[in-house]
């Protein structure tokens, strides 16, 4: 049967990269080596990295004056790399639920955290907007894409302050005006490649302004200088990565993968909107392309493992929502194809037909 | 051709790693999806971190109280993550060259260290022995075996303080006494899995002794209670180690890899010992089975650049030594065939027969 793979991460990958990936595990550009076991100095990772490297400039319009880094870990990592190498005395972070909780701890050891802005008071299910943001803080952090609650940023702001931003699961999902951040940062398992594996965008000229001592391995300025090679990298990530970077760049670039996203969520919420049993949960101008969270009504809740079974019969994977909140979640990735995305939603007529 | 994988890492791995790592990647266990491509909260990836961690314990005889971590980066994140969580006031480390140096780098920025002993005096071409161990350190701190310099330790000292030791490149190549280290860790892309991914083998009530703040990524009390699933952990390299893993038990365990370590260690010394051209760089006793350092002969030394181009035409690969020792390296770890180190002696053998 084939699987229609609505996980929120690790997620779906465009199949030619899972093949290419293959391929290379086996003979790497068919030097006779496998990319598990070559060496990060060799010829053949040093021009995987370089062309990545690349790709993300070209696809994503950086400018000059920014360095793309790949680390290994996730963006769990980063949460504790921003406050080390860029808080000085303050900062301000907006708080949109679980990951922007996490960045927040994070910071909070280092400096004064300002929360600049808060859903909390209706369970995350919207952003906050038009909130003033303090001049004198060093930077404002922000979650662009809210994969627990659903909820997604499609804008960058205009700021008095630099703006750093967690976009694990958008990045490449829509154009970036790079130039208005220091720092963009995500682990890479959602729209990139498989897990392992962090990018961070950073702006040469915002590091080495702290005081306090960095230990190497969490110091963005060590990664710059060694061109993301100080330690091993991880290979195979990197490798998906540049295999999903030259998918996107044939496909047409970010624009084309917004215009598919907007498609997606259109489809879906559509649906849900449409259908009798079920309904959103999110505030509709905040209404995340990337993770569609939805409900039975309450009439309705008792069959939740009912359709969780009927969608799995269906090749349906990965739909049953985040632990905290419960219900529904399906994950719209860069490299999900439409035709998933209608299996889903003609899942969910044939369920209503038979319950409501 | 065939290659001859002689890279320090990431380097050589079973072939039926690699084949079933390729066949994950297209479909893992039947599922219809990548392993890329799942979740880290499936059942299918569950059942693959707790049984590799399950082997961790059986093949090293890891007693209880402790709890083997699989995390993102490698052995240089542990370099700051030890002093993190072990160094309360003072820390003795033996000083054994490169990767010695930047743990103890990282330590220093936490407490007093002491260098217990070095062998900077000869280059790193020995090893200390017979120090005394300061009885009021937290912990003594070595490298098992130096990749750069080519020694190994093959012994887990007696000691007055808990030992913590760097095992990057000689994991499962001998039995390991657990129980005198309160930390063994080490990045896995030597012999257990492609880069991406460290081990680490922690004593449980070693933990939380600290009063100072610990990032919660850097925190291996934090890992300890999540089970290694704190943040999405690096799902394909800890599917190559189990693979990895399963494959060591098959062969017969660690004692059945040390044999093979001792056997090609054997045949490639003899060689340099024997061959008119080359010599050997390190003490005889201290010799790693693991980095078999050597170096042509003064007066052949203008013969370097051929003998490498000699080599790499008969299939043999990664053996140009470290940019700081220069000559050659040859990596043999426990994937690496007799057959693949007869291949390496014959070419030396018709070299010197060819120029000398």
């Amino acid at each position: 049967m084939v699987k229609h793979n609505f996980y929120a991460g690790p997620s779906i990958l465009p199949r030619e990269v899972i093949e290419a990936t293959a391929e290379a595990v086996l003979n790497l550009n068919g030097s006779g080596l496998s990319v598990l076991e070559i060496s990060h100095r060799s010829k053949d990772f040093q021009a995987v990295i370089d062309e990545a490297r690349s790709l993300f400039h070209e696809l994503l319009s950086i400018p000059q004056g920014y360095t793309v880094l790949f680390l290994g870990g996730g963006a769990s990592m980063e949460f504790c790399r921003v406050p080390f190498n860029f808080l000085k005395k303050k900062a301000a972070y907006l708080d949109t639920g679980v990951w922007a909780h996490k960045a927040i701890k994070e910071a909070k050891a280092f400096g004064e955290v300002d929360i600049t802005a808060s859903s909390e008071d209706k369970k995350y299910s919207y952003l906050p907007k038009n909130f003033k943001i303090p001049a004198d803080a060093d930077y404002l952090h922000f979650t662009t894409n809210n994969t627990v609650y659903g909820t997604e940023y499609f804008e960058d702001f205009d700021s008095p302050i630099p703006l750093v931003a967690d976009m694990s699961s958008d990045i490449f999902s829509r154009p970036i005006d790079v130039s208005k951040y220091i720092c963009i940062y995500g682990g890479a398992q959602k729209n990139l490649a498989p897990s392992g594996l962090s990018f961070v965008i950073v702006k040469d000229d915002a590091l080495e302004k702290v005081d306090r001592y960095i230990p190497t391995m969490l110091n963005y300025k060590v990664h710059v200088d060694k061109e993301s090679m100080f330690n091993t990298p991880p290979v195979l990530p990197i490798y998906s990565a540049l295999m999903t970077l030259r998918w996107i760049k044939k496909q047409g670039g970010v624009k084309v993968m917004e215009q598919r996203a907007i498609d997606r969520a259109h489809l879906l919420y559509g649906e849900i909107d449409r259908n009798s049993m079920f309904e959103g949960t999110v505030a509709h101008e905040d209404r995340s392309r990337m993770n569609v969270r939805f409900v039975l009504k309450p009439e309705y809740q008792s069959l939740e493992g009912e359709f969780l079974k009927f969608a799995d019969e269906r090749g349906i994977v990965g739909i049953k929502g985040h632990r905290i909140t419960g219900g529904f979640r399906a994950s719209l990735y860069n490299a999900m194809p439409m035709s998933s995305v209608q299996v889903l939603v003609d899942c969910m007529k044939e369920f209503e037909k038979l319950n409501s």
